[in-house]
């Protein structure tokens, strides 16, 4: 890569993972809606659904309160998709392409950020694979368990855990021979290549 | 006030937030009874009615084990609340008007604690109003999942955790100016005038 | 006691612990196979069932990421538990006896390593006994909530956070001599013989 794209890099993860709040705040929303929640219940469920996974890793860590209420941006950006769903009527089929696309690329830069902050903190590796997939899907299961749904990752969707085990193991890999940016940049290829690929062909785990 | 007022205040505010450690923990105890549970069941929900949102408050802001553990009359006096719904049949018309009345009370001291905890944390305006929001409704919040019911703060209810976001914001704004004494007297105030009277009135938030 | 028997208990211990995840992991597979969900799920619920009520401990005391991710050996053992139990059709009475005996056993052994890990991070005495169940039973019970199950431990079984209660008084008992290693076997011998001679007679705590 030329040097203009690797210094690019850094702000466009951060971008990949704003645009992954705001989306996954506006699911929340819809979510709200569709099951006639007020204001309060649209505010709660975005910021379940879009900060959820990280809060639940950084708990686990231990290393100081979440990045979800020492970044200022993140709250502001998850409540702002709450208003978008309260205000507009999303759900039909244009919002579905771009939440599949916008959160195909998030999950694997949620999975390798948990990954490699694990790492950091000094856990081995199968500890750094499920905080990856924690922050990549657990604000999915949180809201989904606050709603008395049972949480979709369980079974029945189309490799979405899955390939978040696959970005953390890449940004694992390529952390371990010092290649974190180039690790983030694999993470989100492969995630993202990953669930696409599972959702358009239908592949699904086996169940017992 | 005069200055005899003032020297009391702090006395009253651990007299209000104890009454309310009882009051949801009697609340969690007749749950446990509506439910059939056992004694461990009205004991679970008494804590988690009682203590929760305050447990959920302290392991976000990573500041030591919860208060609720190491102050040593919380556990005491939600257990208490326990034992006094599993001996006598609460649940009347009586019981609801003092439950709401105390309830109105501390929703608004909750509040006012969370919120200028997380603000001495070093947290900023948005985090603080979440956590004091959280210690004041996130028990409840807890105790619904937990026993398998939507959160009544989700929608539907007359804007308890509405009246938690302007307590909060109250005592931040006199937290801001160092009068944390008159913040919680104020917080309280709000707290308990609002959520008073959006019941009375039948005020509710609206659904999109 | 001889002394030979002595230095062998902390291996045996060690052992109890083990087999504890395993089953509980097998236990969660199990479930997760009733309830059709794929290999994900199946891995999702071992971890909650095997290592959920000590993750939760860990997390209240704040002394650092939970023992769960820091021992390499609880991880993977938890999902050996869920690959046993996605190959093989376990659930019938033999695997229900071994359960049950071993589960038993483990339950004091947790009660006992939470309610003295509480103590010596300073916590008092009400406190402890709530880790000490916390860290026997947390875990079924976040598991029965994941997965839209209201937690058997609330009513109907048989004295089963019952047995940790006695089970974490004895350890605490002993532990304040000084006697954590026969505290530990105390609390197994009590937790086992309390929750099997309960399940054996259908005794069971009464409801309001």
């Amino acid at each position: 890569m030329t040097d203009h794209v690797v210094e690019a890099l850094p702000g466009i993860f951060r971008l990949i993972d704003l645009v992954g709040v705001l989306l996954n705040g506006v699911l929340g929303g819809i979510i709200a809606r569709r099951k006639r929640f007020d204001l309060v219940g649209f505010a709660i469920l975005a910021i379940t659904s879009a900060l959820g996974g990280g809060m639940l890793r950084d708990i686990m860590l231990q290393a100081g309160p979440p990045v979800a209420l020492t970044d200022p941006l993140y709250l502001a950006t998850a409540l702002l998709g709450a208003v978008v769903a309260f205000l507009l009527p999303l759900g039909g089929r244009w919002w579905t392409r771009l939440y599949v696309v916008g959160d195909a690329l998030v999950l694997g830069c949620w999975a390798a950020t948990g990954a490699t902050k694990a790492l950091s903190e000094g856990l081995g590796l199968l500890p750094a694979v499920l905080l990856g997939v924690m922050t990549a899907v657990g604000g999915g299961m949180i809201r989904d368990v606050v709603v008395g749904d049972v949480p979709t990752i369980f079974g029945g969707n189309t490799l979405y855990a899955t390939s978040a085990v696959f970005a953390s193991l890449a940004a694992i890999g390529l952390a371990d021979v010092g290649q974190n940016t180039v690790g983030m940049l694999v993470a989100i290829i492969v995630g993202a290549g990953l669930s696409i690929a599972a959702r358009w062909r239908g592949w699904r785990l086996p169940d017992a």
